[in-house]
C-alpha cells in the first residue's frame, strides 16, 4: 500500500500522518502534528502535485479529512506543496466581467450566509475587516475599536460631516463614527442580511436619525460631491480590476472638494495582482469570495490618482490582519459544534480553511492589507490636512 | 504697435503689463503686479500659444525680462498660459537611455553648478531635498533638522547599525544620522563638488571613522545585503522610468532580510509620468535637470514590491515642499547680486525660475513628494516594525 504513495513524497521530512482509506498509515516525519486522511484513493497520484486549492477542494468534498490545530494544519500543508508544487505555475487569473447582477450575486453569495453564523466567531460588534492592535495584546474587540478610531482619526472627522460608508457590512463603524464622532452617515451594502441587521443595530441605538443604510451599488452613488468623507472598509477586493478606475471615479464623484476618501483593503504581492501561495488564491475564489480579485497597492493608486484624489497617506495592517484572522479562526475552532447547526457541512469546512489560511497568508506575506487616504485637492491643489500626522497618535 | 499683439491675448483680465521693445506697453487688467518685457519682437506671435516652457526659455536667453516678484511672476504667467494653452497638449516624453556615463553628466550638470552658490541660499547643512515642517512656521534650518529626524525615526536607526545613504548630497543627512543615532553611514553620490564638500565637513565633525563617502553609481553598489537600512533622498527622480526596475533591486540586494528602504523622491501626477502644468516640465528637462524623470508613486511602489521590499508606509509631503522651495527662492531673490557673481547669468536666470516654479508646481498640485517606507521581509514573512506607527511621534 505504502509502495502507492508517490516517490516525491516519501522523500519528504514532514510532521504529516497520511492515513489511508484502509487503514495504512505512512508517517513523513516523526512525532506528526497533522493528519491527512486520504477517503478517495484516486487522490493518492494527485499527491505528486498537491497545489492548496487541490488540498482544500478535496477537504470541502469531503474526499480527504485533516486532523490536528487547524494553524498546523496550514503549517504543515504549506510545507507539503512547498516542496513539491513549482510557485512559478501560478499565472494571472482570467478575471471576469463585473456587472451588478454578477456582483451582488456574489456578495450575496459570502455575506448572506447567516447572520447567527459570523456573529458566532466575529466580535460583538460584528466588524469582518482588519483590526489594529496597538500592542499585538488586544483583545479582538479592543482592536476593531481601536480601528474604528483610526479610521476616525485619519479621514479627521469632525460633528456635522456626512461620511459616506461603502460596503459598511453590518454598520458597526457607520454607529462608531455617528456615535464617538458626530457625524452624519450615509452606508451602503449589496448584502441584505447584512443591512437587516445593520438597520436593526442602528435602531437599536437610536442612530436613525444619524445613519441612513441603504442596499445599494456604488455606481449608484450620487456624483455630487455630497459627502465630506467617504470610508470604504474592505470593499475594493469584490470590485474587480476592470472596474476599479469606475469604482475610484465614483467615489472622485461623491466626496466634496477638500474632501478625504478612505480605502482600506486587501492588496495583492504582485504588480498584475497574479496570486502567490501555489493554488490557495484559487481556492478563495472558487469557495470563498467568487469573483474576488485583489489589487496590488500599486494599482489601486493609480485608478484612485488618475481619478483625480491625492494619495496622501498610507499604512500597511498586514500581520494585524494575521491576527485578526488568527483571533476568527480560534473563535471558529471553538465553536463547531454550534456552527454545524447553523450553514451546510461544506461551508463550515470552506470556513475553517479560509479563516486559517488567510492568517497564514498575511504572516507569510502572500497578501497585504493597505489603508490608503487620499484627499481631493481644490481646483487651487488646496486642502486642510494638519502638516503632520502627529494628531493621528496624540 | 498694440494692434499686433494677438486678439487671444487682448481679451484677457490680468495683473499683467506687457512692455514692447519699442517701449509700448499694454495692460491686461488694472493695476499690474507683474510685467513681461519683450525684447526680442518675433516672441510676440508666439504669445498666442505661450507655453511656460516659452516664457521660461525666452527668459533664460534674455529675449524677455520679468518684473515684480518672481512667486508672482509664476502665478501671473500661470494664469496667462492657462488661459491660452489646452494642458491636454501634454504627452508622455520620450524617454532617454540612462547609462552611467549619461548620468554621471546630468548630475554633474545640475550639482557641480558651484557650492558657494548653493550655499548662498540653501540651509547651512545644505540640505537640497524637501524639508518637514511640523506646524508650518518653522525656520527652513530646524523644518530640515526635522526632516532628518522623521527619516531616521522612521527608519527606525539604532546605534551601531550600517546605513547606506544613496545620493548623498553635501552629507547633511549622514551626519546627522551618525551623529544623533549612532550608526555607521556609507554615503554615494556622482557629484565631485558635492563628495569634497561633504568629506570636509565630516572631517570637520570628526565623523571620519562612521561616515564613509564614495564616488559610486547605484548600479555598483555590494549586493551583499550589507546595510542594515538604506536611504535615497531625492535620487530616484534621476533614476528614469527604464532604470527604475534595476534601481529597486539594487536597494534589495543592497539590504539585509528584515531591514528597511527609505525613498523620499518627487512624483508624477499622471501614472504615465507624463507632465502637467503646460510646459513646465520641459523647461525643468531642459535647464535645471537633464534626464530627470517623475515617477507616479504607483510605477515607484510597483518596482519597489517586485523587487520584492513591502510598502509599509508611505506620507506625502507635498505642500512642505511648495514651504522648502519658497524659503529657497526668497533667499535666493534676496542675494540676486552676490549670487550674479557666483555663477553665469543664464545659471542664475534658470536657477531663479526654476525655484520660485517649483514651489508654485507643489502647491497646484502638478507634482508631489512621497516618502515611500519599504521592509525586506524574511522568508518567513516577518520583520521587526512596530504594531504602530506611534513612536515616530513620541
Amino acid at each position: 500500500m505504502l509502495a502507492q504513495l508517490p516517490p516525491a513524497l516519501q522523500k519528504l521530512h514532514l510532521p504529516l500522518r497520511l492515513k489511508l482509506w484502509d487503514g495504512n498509515e505512512f508517517d513523513l516525519g516523526t512525532d506528526p502534528s497533522v493528519t491527512i486522511v486520504v477517503k478517495d484513493p484516486s487522490l493518492v497520484s494527485d499527491f505528486s502535485h498537491p497545489s492548496l486549492d487541490l488540498l482544500g477542494s478535496a477537504f470541502v468534498e469531503g474526499r480527504l479529512e485533516l486532523e490536528g490545530s487547524i494553524s498546523e494544519v496550514m503549517r504543515v500543508c504549506d510545507e507539503l506543496t512547498a516542496a513539491l508544487v513549482d510557485e512559478d505555475d501560478n499565472v494571472v487569473p482570467v478575471r471576469t466581467e463585473h456587472d451588478k447582477e454578477t456582483d451582488a450575486k456574489s456578495i450575496s453569495y459570502h455575506y448572506d450566509l447567516s447572520n447567527a453564523f459570523y456573529q458566532l466567531w466575529l466580535d460583538k460588534e460584528m466588524v469582518y475587516s482588519c483590526a489594529y492592535f496597538k500592542t499585538g495584546h488586544e483583545t479582538l474587540e479592543q482592536a476593531q475599536q481601536d480601528k474604528f478610531d483610526h479610521l476616525c482619526r485619519k479621514l479627521r472627522l469632525k460633528p456635522g460631516e456626512y461620511l459616506l460608508d461603502v460596503g459598511c457590512g453590518w454598520g458597526g463603524l457607520a454607529r462608531f463614527a455617528a456615535r464617538e464622532y458626530g457625524v452624519k452617515v450615509f452606508g451602503i451594502t449589496l448584502s441584505r442580511e447584512q443591512l437587516a441587521l445593520a438597520r436593526d443595530r442602528v435602531k437599536a441605538e437610536g442612530l436613525e436619525d444619524r445613519v441612513e443604510l441603504q442596499l445599494l451599488d456604488y455606481r449608484d452613488l450620487p456624483q455630487d460631491g455630497r459627502f465630506d468623507k467617504i470610508v470604504s472598509v474592505g470593499m475594493f477586493e469584490h470590485v474587480g480590476h476592470a472596474n476599479l478606475e469606475l469604482y475610484a471615479k465614483c467615489l472622485f464623484g461623491a466626496v466634496k472638494e477638500g474632501g478625504l476618501v478612505m480605502n482600506h483593503g486587501i492588496t495583492a504581492k504582485h504588480t498584475d495582482g497574479r496570486p502567490v501561495g501555489r493554488g490557495a488564491g484559487d481556492f478563495i475564489d472558487r469557495y470563498v469570495f467568487p469573483n474576488g480579485e485583489l489589487p496590488h497597492l500599486s494599482m489601486i493608486t493609480g485608478f484612485i490618482s488618475e481619478a483625480g484624489l491625492e494619495v496622501v497617506d498610507v499604512e500597511s495592517l498586514r500581520l494585524h490582519y494575521a491576527r485578526t484572522l488568527d483571533h476568527w479562526s480560534m473563535r471558529l475552532e471553538e465553536k463547531l459544534d454550534v456552527a454545524a447547526a447553523m450553514v451546510p457541512e461544506q461551508a463550515l469546512r470552506i470556513f475553517r480553511l479560509y479563516l486559517a489560511g488567510c492568517a497564514y497568508a498575511f504572516s507569510k506575506g502572500w497578501i497585504n492589507l493597505h489603508q490608503i487616504l487620499a484627499v481631493k485637492p481644490r481646483p487651487d491643489g488646496s486642502h486642510d490636512l494638519p502638516w503632520t500626522r502627529d494628531d493621528l497618535y496624540a
